[in-house]
């Protein structure tokens, strides 16, 4: 297997796509902007949804199943939400195919099965659940409900990439009705810190919490809240959001409830969800110019074995010592495997797992086993280490431990090197240049953030919800500011 | 809550249906066709993922994911597959909508955004993912590919039943491939013996293994494996297949590999699935004129508590009680629900747990408190029991055994007992009327199949795998025939 990835340096966009290609995550498929997700980008994804699923679960939601299609006329009914998905719906308007009477072996769409209304393919569900939520609640006996579903979408883009930006993705889109605005801002809130906390703890990728502009919020959200992380080019990449909908979808769909005083109310509404983007945000995170490197929390294969060896004989001896420590480390949780296939040479082995991203690599060959030691070399640092039979089942779970938390670091402290206040547009322009965050003061306006975006390709990312209270004046206008906001060059 | 199910005596169909929205597991969506299923049915869908998820790696396959779409002249490429489904097929014809320019808020297809080749929901992913596998494959040493996706398919279907028919459904597909027939016969059989080992040790749904005929056959395979299980009205329904594709696939996509000889081969494939139809199925299995009775491995809540009493104080010391047992109950993976809402009465909650299915039911008082016991009843056979609280941990635990056995043996009775054997065409027709599997023989001829269908609405279930080769005549024709085939109605 040759390397052969662009530097990070020299080709970040090239070094991406290669690498996508080169580890077995995902490749284009014949469909023009779908994705085909291969079994090891997948295996990543599966543990991805595992830890949230569990996380949305301990917070009470449950998961539920709603139709991929929405009717026009459904999906007309908030018109924000209508207007801001419009442009990229993927439209069904006929239900069968027939032969093509000119051309035999050939199907052509059937002129006599056009839909009386035509299906879009959802976008997001909104539509199709509050519709459906309508029938559900009565009375505040019936709130909150608290449904998240683990689905497809699609959103017809014209320039797409993998994990970043594909026609159909896949994601999980939380879809809550409460009885009151409070009640429904906490579930917003909340949601926002299980996306934070999975970012950080799971995925080791350091996050801002902000809000939106007003710009920049979902189409029928009355506020949008979200998580930003900064890729190793000083891009941002947002990694989720969370929508407190206020009351807009229960007006558009009439979902009312009568409260414990038998009063008629709207109902509240919030909607959350995170895609297959985030396995770009943690691929772009951390990975480097041998290859992907995994946080050990989701990675599929956490410890690969390699032997080293001339002859059945050797690797016999090396397969006993072997099926010794391994039921030690699976017993703690530890996903190990034993690479000893004898059509593949051990470097090639090596470039390999490098290329995988598996964080520790063991290596057994014959001199180690008269040592009675192994050598292991930890995929992020590439830091080798010898140690002895006996301590690799103590060793091996606190270096994943180590390795999970440097992971984080090292992507915090690049965030925090990369984050710079500015006061002044001249440099500002420069900085945004250089790529990073720039924390920036900016008047409010939708107009001053377009023109800022259109000089500079910058947007606000967000105003982030830690910042402080600060007077100054807008970067652009010299109007007045309580507060630094995020601007930067986004995926 | 008013129970108010049918009768299945009376209304079988009604029954059904009802149930189906009365133990809240899904119900109908304003798009024609599509279900929602709501959360306690998604649930038990989850349920069976795991398990039937968990099967499928252990016998080396992986997930991952193709696209949504097919483009048509993908679609068209295996051409009796192509036929087999392009009467049911939803096709997206274009990518964008856009304001109606006659009425306010309304939209309507942009017909500029007409697609240059239409996309074919996939009713299955044979198609894009022969396509795809054929840059995957060059070598032996890139084969077996054990590949398996978890996703929403599209089937247009004019009448449509919640679980057994929907336009749209969830399914799982597995699509493997092979270097040699065997190889690739063998895989086929190992599905279908793992859709039956779960059938009946998980869902608590004897069933038969056999081969379809011909005219039943998938579309595009060389031989389909079935597994086939009874419903409570004697009617079949087919709850898995398992396909050998030989090499069609291959061949319609063009995918060779060269064997370790160096010579070229088309690569030999398997395809495997099961549904949401599989929820029908256990619903239609088990439950009774009350509600769902669901086996123990597959209910979301093993063990409901509700306490029985007047006033808070009498709740307070049950709530204290209870909370000493509930912890013995989940460290052993048992899952509890306590029920202790005040704003619902008890024999509520009793009806409504014994609508959803829920085994067992433990209901405490305040004599019970007195005398330390508590009252266990479970849901299948309706047996009240009174046990002490010691006996809480143990019991239980073995009573979800016996019940899983309990309701796996009472399908199976009940499948053998309205199974028959018939010889003449005159008794045949009344048996099929009354229900139940016939075993009889038959000519082999796909006219004849067509015959008795026509005559009688039973069609040949499937050639079962452990028939015996017994001598006889077809009992439409006459003719000779070495083996008897299952003939049933189905849904």
């Amino acid at each position: 297997m040759s390397k052969g990835l662009p530097k990070r340096s020299e080709d970040y966009s090239g070094w991406y796509n290669e690498l996508v290609k080169k580890a077995d995550l995902a490749e284009n498929s014949a469909v023009k902007g779908c994705m085909v997700i291969k079994p090891y980008g997948f295996a990543i994804w599966e543990k991805m949804q595992q830890q949230l699923d569990q996380m949305f679960k301990e917070t009470g939601h449950e998961n539920a199943y709603f139709p991929l299609f929405v009717p026009k006329n459904l999906f007309e009914a908030e018109e924000k939400n209508a207007e801001g998905f419009a442009k990229e719906c993927a439209v069904v308007t006929h239900y069968r195919l027939k032969n093509d009477p000119e051309t035999k072996g050939k199907l052509i769409v059937d002129p006599e099965a056009k839909l009386e209304e035509e299906l879009v393919v959802r976008p997001t569900s909104e539509a199709v659940i509050w519709n459906t939520y309508k029938n559900w609640i009565q009375s505040y006996r019936d709130l909150p409900i608290l449904v998240n579903q683990w689905a497809n979408v699609v959103r017809w883009e014209m320039r797409t990439r993998i994990f970043l930006r594909t026609a159909e993705f896949l994601w999980q889109e939380g879809h809550t009705a409460h009885a009151t605005r409070q009640e429904a801002m906490d579930e917003t809130t909340q949601m926002l810190d299980i996306y934070a906390q999975f970012a950080e703890e799971y995925m080791g990728v350091s996050v801002v919490q902000g809000i939106k502009t007003e710009n920049e919020r979902f189409a029928g959200a009355e506020e949008t809240f979200c998580i930003e992380a900064m890729m190793q080019d000083g891009k941002a990449l947002q990694a989720g959001t969370s929508h407190f909908l206020g009351q807009n979808f229960a007006k558009a769909f009439d979902v009312k409830f009568s409260n414990s005083e038998g009063k008629l109310d709207h109902v509240w509404g919030t909607s959350w969800g995170v895609s297959t983007r985030l396995m770009g945000a943690l691929i772009m995170a951390h990975s480097d110019d041998d290859g992907l490197i995994l946080p050990p929390k989701l990675a599929p294969i956490q410890v690969v074995i390699v032997p080293i060896f001339k002859g059945e004989e050797q690797l016999d001896i090396i397969n006993e010592k072997v099926s010794e420590f391994i039921p030690l480390l699976k017993e703690q949780g530890i996903s190990v495997k034993y690479d000893n296939r004898t059509t593949h040479k051990p470097g090639w082995k090596f470039a390999q797992y490098e290329m995988k991203g598996v964080p520790i690599r063991l290596a057994i060959g014959p001199k180690d086993l008269e040592n009675g030691t192994i050598e292991m070399a930890r995929r992020d640092t590439k830091e080798k280490q010898t140690i002895s039979f006996e301590e690799i089942s103590s060793i091996i779970p606190s270096l994943l431990d180590e390795m999970q938390d440097s992971i984080y670091q090292k992507s915090l402290n690049f965030r925090m090197d990369n984050s710079t206040k500015i006061d002044d547009y001249e440099e500002f322009k420069k900085q945004i240049e250089k790529g990073g965050f720039v924390y920036a003061h900016w008047d409010g306006s939708g107009e001053t953030e377009e023109k800022i975006k259109t000089e500079t390709k910058a947007t606000i990312r967000c105003i982030p919800i830690d910042g402080e209270n600060e007077e100054g004046k807008c970067i652009y206008t010299g109007k007045p500011s309580s507060k630094r906001v995020i601007f930067a060059k986004a995926y």
